[in-house]
């Protein structure tokens, strides 16, 4: 999968940080030069549309790209008639044959994706161009990639995807907030731990040095994760009290390990910075510990998160504090 | 209304611009100091929720508050019993009374607005203090307020907008898209019209160097905006052939003014650039001239453009073209 968001996505800053956040997330390249010179990214993609109109037709204009890009020749074939397109492209290909070199892909960036990319197969195959692969684009997301594969049996070897990848498209804004959550007099002085509420308790926040616990059950997936106060007890001496979700499982035989860590120490960074490919790799381990049930697209269980037990009461106490119900 | 995003803005660029494009769309302010300090903008907000979780107590916070900005005190009382909080604040306006100040605003963040500003304002009222504005505030948008105003009687002098106003929420991306349109040789050569088609003709796009006139009718109301081509007929000479909408106005009557205007010529400014007062100002003006039909929440009407009639003729004439089925 190509990242090809450039174009629709939040700003200069916005678009540089998509295309490094899709290497992580498990894309193969991005069309985005800036970003792949800045990061060290493989660059994909093809000309635009504008490029086979600004000739007097679009054989010429394939021909012209084609000597251009003999090694990488991905040719978008959709500008005016996508079969049509197709027919052209064989041409070139043939032509690119003739002189030892080989059409790369073509591209089809709109019209019914499974029926044109049936067609646009069988045409290339016919011409006996069966190593020509076929791209496909045009507001792609994970639902419509899904059922092109699995339901429409499209003939596609690689996507490139936009505006769903390049944008917080399904969650256009972070509903996340920064609060307190503990204070201290000095470096020396204990933390005091810090709470707001509201009036319905279940959105109070949690006070605290807080950190994060993950378990991990001896198959290697994950069970959940625990939210603790670091200030609060030993962390050997811990009680768990999860989440409701949490308790149903058996988190006898699981191992844990902690997602906090510091990044940066007297502002220098404290652990090596990896490279956009280590990270992806990282979130491609990461991902094979989540259970298939939480990354199915339809249904998909939420994972849980539980608060350990000194927090809950702590959280519990300080409310009924606020609220006037308990002598301080 | 104040424009409060930032913390939700799509990155710092974003962030920056969303506080000016909302005093142009005509927020009186923005809590974004940055933005103030380089668009010159009003600057107005409140303490944060963490200013009050400093301190041991509520009225200890609020009292430090008021003695740091005595002439634009604005309490936020909902940190932990949002009618405890507004007690608080009474007590802080009755001592700023009494040392020649007063209280400016007290702002609610959470919780159901209508209920409690209508107790906040008949406590405040109490108290002597009906000066005190209430500002409201907490994931608002246009719907929400004029639920608020008129089925709801909320007792609320000023609105606190963010995540709706500094993100493009119910829009997270803009799909357009950059199309070639027309090409020439050189400087002195003659525009060629060019078009991209799509397995769907309503799909294509709109060939020739184009420009956009506004039809005002004599009641100063916008009847419609006409899409020409400026190199293809003497401007004077047109025939309005606009969509089915237009086509029932009467635009007889109607004046007529074109929208684009050359903004930079030669690398320079080939207008005046005007403040974001100025814009605001062009903002509320052309606002005032699109019918309330266009404007209100449910069921607004939408508001017509057409295309010239030989600019059809040209973009029909180009996709027969393009699909073989006209001799060139």
């Amino acid at each position: 999968m190509a990242e090809f968001g450039l174009r629709r996505a939040q700003g200069p800053a916005g678009g540089i940080y998509a295309s490094y956040a899709a290497i992580v997330g498990g894309c193969s390249s991005t069309s985005n030069v800036a970003a792949g010179k800045r990061f060290n990214l493989p660059v994909s993609g093809t000309h635009a549309h504008s490029w086979i109109m600004a000739f007097d037709s679009e054989l010429e204009a394939f021909r012209a790209y084609a000597k251009t890009f003999p090694h990488n020749c991905t040719l978008l074939v959709d500008t005016y008639d996508t079969l049509k397109g197709v027919a052209n492209a064989i041409v070139v290909g043939q032509e690119m044959e003739q002189g030892g070199e080989q059409l790369a892909a073509i591209r089809i960036d709109s019209g019914d994706l499974a029926w044109l990319s049936k067609h646009a197969r069988a045409l290339l195959d016919e011409a006996g161009l069966t190593y020509v692969k076929i791209i496909a684009s045009n507001d792609l997301d994970e639902y419509t990639i899904s059922s092109l594969i699995s339901e429409q049996g499209a003939c596609i070897d690689g996507w490139g995807v936009g505006t769903k990848l390049a944008t917080a498209f399904d969650q256009p804004a972070l509903g996340c907030v920064y609060k307190m959550s503990a204070i201290r007099e000095g470096a020396d002085a204990l933390w005091k731990p810090k709470l707001k509420i509201s009036e319905q308790i279940h959105k109070s926040t949690l006070p605290g040095v807080l950190a994060v616990r993950r378990y991990i059950d001896n198959s290697g997936i994950m069970v959940g994760d625990m939210v603790y106060d670091l200030g609060a007890l030993p962390v050997d001496d811990r009680i768990i009290d999860p989440s409701d979700d949490l308790r149903q499982k058996n988190l006898s035989a699981a191992t844990h390990h902690d997602l906090l860590v510091p990044l940066i120490r007297k502002g220098k960074a404290a652990v090596p910075v990896p490279s956009a490919y280590e990270s992806q790799e990282t979130a491609r381990a990461s991902l094979a510990k989540l259970d298939s049930s939480n990354k199915r697209l339809l249904n998909s269980h939420t994972y849980p998160v539980g608060l350990e037990s000194s927090l809950r009461a702590t959280r519990d106490l300080l409310v009924r504090q606020a609220r006037g119900l308990v002598y301080k």
